[in-house]
């Protein structure tokens, strides 16, 4: 049995939806202004609420690096407010598409339309909250939010705020809604909601989406993931290799498409890892070797299974010495995530066969895997990475809060 | 648990996949014009198996629409062989995609691929078995077939014939695989080996849909069920209206796009029921009414709840008198599977409102939903209709059975 409370947001949602999937973009652009400058407008309120979760966090002993995100300042409330600005320069996708015109005269076309209702689970940061409702908005999707507990004082302030101004403005009521009780239970029932929610786009850690794929029947875009590597082959140019290397892993290790393995073709290893281990101790990344890199380099401690299958997200490294290129592909395919995985190498046919080879949402030559993003991609926002194949895959903008639907204009054709 | 032959399907099909995926288009043709022959080189031998499906589907007093749908002749294996010439011919859609240019000078390729391994769980319907098999092996996809038990002989012959044919021509072992296990369980496990296969396809009754649903843990992409309205408005033209509704619900009532509801204005409903209630008789179609209806048409039997919610796949029509667009807009709303609904008017913005405000994957005007169908949109071949909203929606041909990749080709770059 379904909360009663539950369904009353699901039924609201749903409502809600029917009339924003054909809103103008100059009606959904007024409201994401209209939020942009309530949020500034309530920045004292904000604060307030926020500075509570965040005094409760850290009583709770919660990790630094997890109150820092949960905090916000003045300052990331502008960048916030900024980021809808943003949404409202970005294309609205739905109503393109595409026409043509069957034999019999039925023209046919084929129309980009809102999802409908998207449910959003995630992780105790306050800015998603609001850059998803913002996003969901704008390509004509009602939201259901359910964030982490840790931040739900600023969440009920930021979407009470974001709501109202979206009514105010002339938007339906429901469109952007939070779901205000942290039991575990209702983030349960929600993945069942199928009668009022069209998709469940959980972002945070590989738990998290674990538990949404495994329990989940609303259809799921899962995102995030990213046991992401780089092989380093012998045809490699060093200072490409050591410049790709040094970024992925360190620029922000805590991302999903930060780089957790390396692996050196054996042909250069003797001279490749002095030289970037020094370069990695100089960024102080600690490096969990196989037994051919603790062999060269003897700080490397060595590396358990753990390390190839799961995500460090901090600056540790694991290290492989491979064979060569058939050695590095073995490798991936066995604990790739299909998030981002990169070739370092002047060779062209290698380089053309691990772009062909490798099965993940973006296959680098030559790049560093920190790019695979919606804003780096040119897509101006996104809403999570995708590591699936259904649907979306990498970087989902507004587009792929989309689907499509048919429309067929006819002058009474049957079917003979 | 997992069944261990049902892990090594998935091992051998996940093996294949990794090859097949980059198959060249015209590897693909070979084994499809060899599996056609193989048809042919193999009559006998099917029609034998063919033969005890049948025989015991008989003696177990099976529906004879259930029987004739899993009987073989010397014609529909022509007519099967006949279909894979007509897959040969069709583009292949992978390595097809779009490229530009980052300011950094990264090139960003997105590129379509092959989903990987995809399983279908259909019916007793031996034609389907070689149609999916087919499509998916063209967009380079691996298929793992598990159809209807009471079809099982005829498939085990089909599908040693078509893989074995398809392997000979040089593609991989493993990529076309029937599941000869009719225990349920593994129909369950199927559903849950997200480490081999990417997609499930379910293909069948509203039963059979559901249960993959509610139990799948691989991506579903639902087919189907299709609860298929009619709203005649009192701007219709008579003749178009009569046509169009004779057309979809009588030229073959078992499929999911004919229609099950028809909505009269209640402006034309003393006028209009007369009219199209005598052509309906002479198709022998039962009415099944709401009040109003059977007090104008006094043969009509009285609808219940059941009629407006559930499929009747024969010769029955729902029929219901509402207020206006606005009542059928609302009657549709309720009971919609989101399959195909139809309005027949000559009023513009009712039309309008009517493919704007209805959510389904098809919405016409003036044409009767017997056209949702791959084929009939121009797409060449389907392997299921999607009534999700979720990667693909209505006929799904072969560009449904891919997903993208992005190709990223960098000299250096690095995220700053």
């Amino acid at each position: 049995m379904f909360h009663p409370e539950l369904i009353e947001i699901g039924r609201k949602a749903k409502k809600a939806a029917r009339q924003l999937a054909f809103a103008s973009t100059e009606s959904k652009n007024n409201a994401l202004i209209a939020m942009s400058e309530a949020l500034i407008n309530n920045e004292q309120e904000i604060l307030k609420a926020n500075g509570l979760d965040v005094q409760a966090a850290e009583e709770k002993g919660l990790k630094k690096s997890l109150v820092n995100r949960l905090r916000l300042t003045a300052s990331s409330i502008r960048q916030i407010s900024q980021s809808l600005q943003e949404v409202v320069a970005l294309r609205d996708p739905v109503g393109e598409g595409e026409v043509w015109t069957r034999p019999n005269g039925l023209r046919i076309q084929q129309t980009r339309v809102p999802l409908g209702v998207v449910a959003m689970i995630y992780e105790a940061r306050p800015n998603v909250t609001v850059d998803a409702a913002a996003l969901c908005l704008k390509s004509g999707n009602v939201v259901i939010l359910r964030g982490g507990s840790e931040a739900l004082e600023s969440n009920k302030v930021l979407t009470r705020v974001i709501a109202e101004a979206a009514e105010e403005s002339g938007l339906p009521g429901g469109c952007i809604q939070l779901i205000r009780e942290t039991n575990r239970e209702w983030v349960q029932q929600l993945m069942r909601l199928n009668d009022y929610v069209d998709v469940i786009i959980p972002r945070g850690g590989a738990g998290l989406i674990q538990t949404v794929v495994q329990n989940a029947t609303v259809p799921v875009i899962e995102t995030g993931t990213g046991m992401c590597h780089a092989f380093v082959d012998r045809d490699a140019d060093y200072q490409k290799a050591i410049a790709i290397v040094i970024n992925a892993k360190t620029q922000n290790p805590g991302v999903c498409n930060a780089l957790e393995t390396m692996l050196v073709d054996e042909g250069i290893a003797r001279d490749f890892l002095p030289l970037i281990g020094e370069e990695l101790k100089k960024h102080h990344v600690e490096l969990k070797g196989c037994p051919k890199t603790c062999e060269i380099l003897t700080y490397a401690l060595p590396a358990t299974e753990e390390d190839w299958v799961s995500e460090h997200l901090d600056l540790i490294l694991s290290v492989k010495v491979v064979t060569d290129l058939d050695g590095a592909l073995d490798h991936i395919y066995q604990y790739t995530t299909k998030h981002s995985e990169t070739i370092i190498t002047e060779h062209y046919t290698k380089a053309q066969r691990f772009l062909k080879e490798i099965d993940a949402a973006a296959v680098y030559v030559n790049a560093s895997t920190r790019f695979t993003d919606g804003g780096r991609f040119g897509f101006g926002a996104e809403i999570g990475i995708s590591t699936q194949k259904l649907h979306a895959r990498g970087p989902m903008g507004l587009r792929e809060l989309t689907t499509i639907k048919y429309m067929i204009f006819g002058d009474g054709q049957i079917v003979k």
